[in-house]
């Protein structure tokens, strides 16, 4: 087999003869001649490939389907047409596979409701291909900036015994037969106890943190949370870093630092699916990405923030008040109006956060933060860990939670605790936010959700 | 704080004066001075902290136990001390935690099992520190292959409707509630129906190979096998590449570029852990990882492979007879007794091998693969996929499958089908054979067996 030119590196082979393999995305016929749209996977752009009655097989070839799959030699040309430097002058086109007619990613515009009906086709249309090639470089630029800071990447496990933060919305993991349940026993379970599919890997994380001091995790996350929102998926990734001897500045820093590298990585390595959704997805989205490359990220602290927003006598539907949760709301508010670029919001009240954040001076408020990016809100959520084992029992017994299951944890605060600190990255929302797309359905290949699970 | 120098960079600050934040892994006073042995997390060697009366808190600091949290100010030298390049010599050592002398990890041998029993704690210890190094560069080094040759990364779904096998041994995921199960009715489940964890990524792979044509998964994966082995856990992770316009050849070209790839990686990366493995985990470990790099691995047809086995009169547990699925006893003859090296055995009876494997002409063999390794046996395991329709529903109902389940993945031999080939890699069991570990429990962070939910 001819695998070794790819279509991305057809800039190598002008005046030269080559041989791809790859599927129409369009075929036109003109009585002698014809024009195949053609593209092997490895180039957002395709090629055209123009082929005549010199091919044996012409008639076969003038027929094809959208989608058929064909070997295609002949020689690459600089091409006349317009929007495109090469074409390919075939000599030879052999068939595949017939495209079947029926197909249904004929050359029209797709909902992203429709297509969502055939995730296992829709990477094949523009939108999707872009979306699904961007994820895989996000992806690899998280993992590129942190090895290459010497973090260690740690695969904390899914299957879990505890719920970290003490909520409900966990799916339980099981081998009974659920069919003939007479007596439910966990004894006849596969762990012999109740499992769960784990909601962070926060908590173990921090194990390793006390070992190698620079440490993050990059894996799935689950929530059994029954609401159908275009944020909301039952299945997402998380990357969770967590770093010793770090105080949330330092935390802050890398968080910036990391943005910053991964934002710049994609617009560097995917020019042509960036334009894309810059042009068809969302309008102004490369502004929106440049700009963060080239500002600092602003700080203020929820007090502060909850000030600016009284004082801004904005009308927002729930109504601003100390010590309330903010919504998307106010988080888009103040990183759109009032900061005009991503803020890190600071020291929230300790009622609305979760018991490992570290307790302020003032007693009322934690070292968590936010980060809040224009169109979005959120974007990523963290804290300087509570690393004393007094404190940490006392705002644990507060929050009702069972010290027994996490003996371990504490473990962590007896033998060698340091100050440390960590933050949670939801991947699919940050996918959202490069890409412009606005529905977390649309991100994820194969997307979980509430009543619905495909494929 | 003071973080930004680290133990792995200390070589650039000799005779400058450096502040560290860290652990005590050794400490040994002798009346006016003391030795530390200090390490920050981020190298497998540690550094040597020297100090004396001239530090203001001498007393605290000879008390101090193992793993106990500091910061040290000092000046970098020379050191006399044979091992070390460098030392510490310290003006000031001020105390983040007093490690509780009830600490776990005194300084001694532990067993392996011991410390399966304080899994948050064993990253501490030199052994699951290599290993978890080693662990986080593997990782690396996996995706850094794919990614630098154009590979998309899919983070296909881990909870499921359909079983890719057709076997059982799979987790349910319900948030049923158990306790008051009355009667059975997956429209209260969370998806409405039945969901599993997913055995594999291979089949949601191939929906993307047939976009990007080079792909691959990098995630975890579930077994409910009630057996407890050495070599087998509850979660694992799995790579699984799949390529587009591939056949066998072209698929054993990858996976030994792949194997070379990633063994080198950890080699070049990792050399002080790796030297650790050599002399104290398994002796002759770089030999056959050198082995590997230098020697192209060889290739066998299971016909021929059987031929062999039987020619050498060697004594099995199992008699050796074609059509039988070779247990680790005859892999490991065959790769470490008749070829010497690692070895490709191609084209197995399509009655052990799974429904999606292309069948050869001679309609008894299908085109798979597995890479037996010597000391381990079965490595990697692959095929070249059944492309054509008709066959593949032919095979399929043979082997007693539900055509219905599978709709979706049909749809990819009637829309654009091609040849096309992947495999599987046991991330864990590449793991221990990089570093000599030979308990799947001592390569997982938090290890899930059957029975077996700790942390």
């Amino acid at each position: 087999m001819e695998l070794r030119i790819l279509l991305k590196d057809i800039d190598k082979y002008l005046d030269k003869e080559v041989t791809l393999s790859g599927w129409i995305k369009k075929n036109r016929d003109q009585k002698n001649f014809g024009f195949i749209e053609f593209n092997d996977g490895t180039s957002f752009k395709g090629i055209q490939v123009v082929y005549d009655e010199n091919i044996s097989n012409f008639d076969e070839i003038a027929k094809l389907n959208i989608y058929s799959s064909i070997k295609v030699t002949g020689k690459v040309v600089k091409s006349i047409g317009k929007g495109q430097a090469y074409e390919i002058s075939a000599s030879n086109i052999s068939v595949y596979n017939a495209c079947d007619e029926n197909y249904p990613l004929q050359n029209k515009r797709h909902s992203v409701e429709f297509l969502r009906t055939i995730a296992h086709l829709r990477p094949r249309t523009n939108t999707f291909n872009a979306v699904f090639k961007v994820r895989s470089l996000l992806s690899y630029a998280i993992h590129k900036f942190f090895q290459e800071r010497g973090f260690v990447y740690v695969q904390t496990p899914l299957i879990t015994g505890t719920d970290a933060e003490g909520a409900g919305e966990m799916f339980q993991v099981t081998t009974l037969d659920l069919e003939n349940l007479k007596k439910l026993d966990y004894k006849d379970d596969f762990f012999g106890k109740p499992a769960y599919l784990t909601v962070t890997g926060q908590l173990h994380v921090e194990a390793f943190a006390s070992a190698f001091k620079n440490t993050y995790t990059f894996g799935p996350t689950f929530r059994a949370e029954e609401s159908n929102t275009k944020k909301h998926a039952a299945e997402f990734w998380m990357v969770e870093p967590e770093i010793a001897f770090a105080d949330l500045n330092v935390l802050l820093e890398v968080i910036e630092d990391m943005m910053k590298y991964i934002i710049g990585y994609v617009l560097e390595n995917a020019k042509d699916e960036m334009e894309f959704f810059n042009t068809f997805v969302h309008k102004g989205l490369l502004d929106r990405l440049n700009n963060i490359l080239e500002n600092g990220f602003a700080r203020v602290t929820y007090t502060e923030a909850i000030e600016k927003l009284i004082a801004s006598k904005h009308t927002f539907e729930e109504k601003v008040v100390w010590g309330m949760d903010l919504g998307t709301e106010h988080e888009r508010y103040l990183a759109e109006q009032i900061f005009k670029r991503p803020v890190f919001v600071t020291d929230y009240p300790k009622d609305i956060k979760a018991f490992y954040m570290k307790l302020n001076e003032d007693a009322k408020t934690v070292r968590a933060v936010d980060l809040l990016a224009p169109g979005i809100g959120e974007i990523v959520g963290g804290s300087q860990r509570e690393e004393d084992y007094d404190k940490l029992v006392k705002i644990m017994k507060e929050k009702g939670l069972n010290i027994d299951n996490y003996e371990w944890y504490l473990d962590l605060r007896k033998y060698g605790s340091v100050p440390h600190s960590g933050f949670g990255l939801g991947f699919e929302r940050m996918l959202m936010y490069v890409t412009g797309v606005e529905n977390i359905r649309d991100v994820l290949p194969f997307p979980r959700t509430n009543k619905s699970l495909e494929y």
